[in-house]
């Protein structure tokens, strides 16, 4: 079996063209043992192209458990240069049919090889109800106090519920989200993302993936950074975020956030199986 | 640039053929960028086939960090494989220059792939200073006391210092290795290795190996415990070791102590430098 290794700001993909279906039934144990990182590829999971009937290609996106995952912002970067690259599909807007519905990819190309992807990751809620939260109107700057120590927290769904504190990320150990993942208002918990506002248009960001801990780049939390500090007023809508893989440009548009970010074949190899 | 990547009990390599001498001055920098397992191919090291003047073939070892290693029993393991299988050597008793001298390995074969490989770790010293220990005598079964708990270890010399702990893997958490490796009679520290006989021809071992922690298996832990146990006359000097990474199989002989274990290709690939 032929497949390819990618990355989009550290976070490493297992990629299969498995258009013929001849994985279909064994995708998920397929998935765990790709995945390990001592006895097979080693990937934080596995990109599936599959042919669509309701967009140009289908991606299925498995985890390193075997489980399935709906959308994953750095894996739908991975995703898109590789059917670009290949010539799977034409055009630099590619349809794309995720397990959140379909998703538009735009390909930043150089003599046909993708170097930058931007992904509509669609737009943020802040109703208490869609989060979920157990607060009485909008969290936008809110002190709480978790462990004996106050933070001021803003926090909507984007995607998945996302908090945001800003302040210098020398104060924070990103460890501290353990804590605030489960602080007992958020019933599904929460991501947890410190940011410090560099200027206008840049931003540093430590996320705390909720149930999974510290990692390189979280797509969703470098969205839900911006938007929060746009709305609190410290930078404008177009703004590069430092994340510990990398860099991310979010943009906020009516029609959504977009986020724009590198995608990079580490190496292609073939794998008995 | 062609690469095989493959494991021996979990313990996983990059393994390059470099008989003409490409990545001479860069193989330190090379290791770091190929070990890493987001951005790069993934392994705990790399293993580099070069000429040799004074053996059949020479092996070098780079871990993770860049750093040299001069001998691994599960590194050379995967080793002889790869030049046995790829046909760069012939016989199957293999003459490989380490940095611990000519090592033999003898290949287990079926159909010309080899299955299993056999190494002679050497010989084992129980001189205290060798080891080194503050001891006045060989360490034989002699209880230490360590963060209030007391045990009964036997502590030689094989490759590197090795401190082997009898009992039930149930009462010992692996790391409780840390304090011991840090004793304060050890001053080189020692790799400590809590080991249960299960039989006169069976053992189960975990390793703490000293500055990396609990490893999937320690092949020179593996032969420290059944010389340790084999001493103590809880096992005879043919020993299968079940390890967490797998299962080795060590036999006590007048010329050197003999490991055998597996090494299996996970898979191939080309990684453009």
């Amino acid at each position: 079996m032929k497949f390819t290794k990618m990355q989009g700001t550290g976070n490493d993909f297992i990629v299969i063209d498995d258009r013929n279906n001849s994985f279909l039934k064994k995708e998920s144990e397929l998935a765990i043992k790709l995945c390990d990182r001592h006895y097979g590829i080693g990937g934080d999971g596995i990109l599936i192209v599959r042919n669509s009937e309701i967009a140009q290609i289908q991606m299925i996106i498995i985890n390193i458990d075997g489980s399935y995952a709906s959308m994953c912002g750095n894996g739908i970067r991975c995703f898109a240069k590789y059917v670009y690259d290949e010539k799977i599909v034409t055009g630099d807007c590619i349809k794309i049919e995720t397990g959140d519905g379909v998703k538009e990819a735009f390909i930043h190309a150089e003599d046909n090889i993708a170097k930058e992807v931007t992904i509509n990751m669609g737009t943020p809620s802040f109703d208490t109800k869609y989060i979920p939260a157990k607060f009485n109107e909008e969290i936008i700057n809110k002190q709480i106090k978790v462990n004996e120590r106050e933070y001021n927290i803003t926090t909507m769904l984007m995607g998945v519920p996302h908090t945001v504190i800003f302040g210098e990320l020398e104060d924070y150990n990103v460890e501290e989200g353990r804590a605030i993942e489960k602080y007992n208002k958020f019933p599904k918990g929460t991501n947890v993302n410190f940011c410090e506002v560099i200027n206008n248009s840049k931003v540093r960001v430590k996320t705390w993936e909720r149930g999974a801990g510290p990692t390189l780049a979280c797509g969703t939390g470098s969205c839900a950074s911006v938007i929060a500090s746009n709305k609190l007023g410290f930078t404008g809508k177009n703004v590069e975020v430092q994340v510990p893989g990398g860099k991310l440009f979010i943009e906020i548009k009516e029609n959504g956030v977009f986020m724009t970010g590198p995608a990079e074949v580490s190496f292609k190899g073939e794998y008995e199986i």
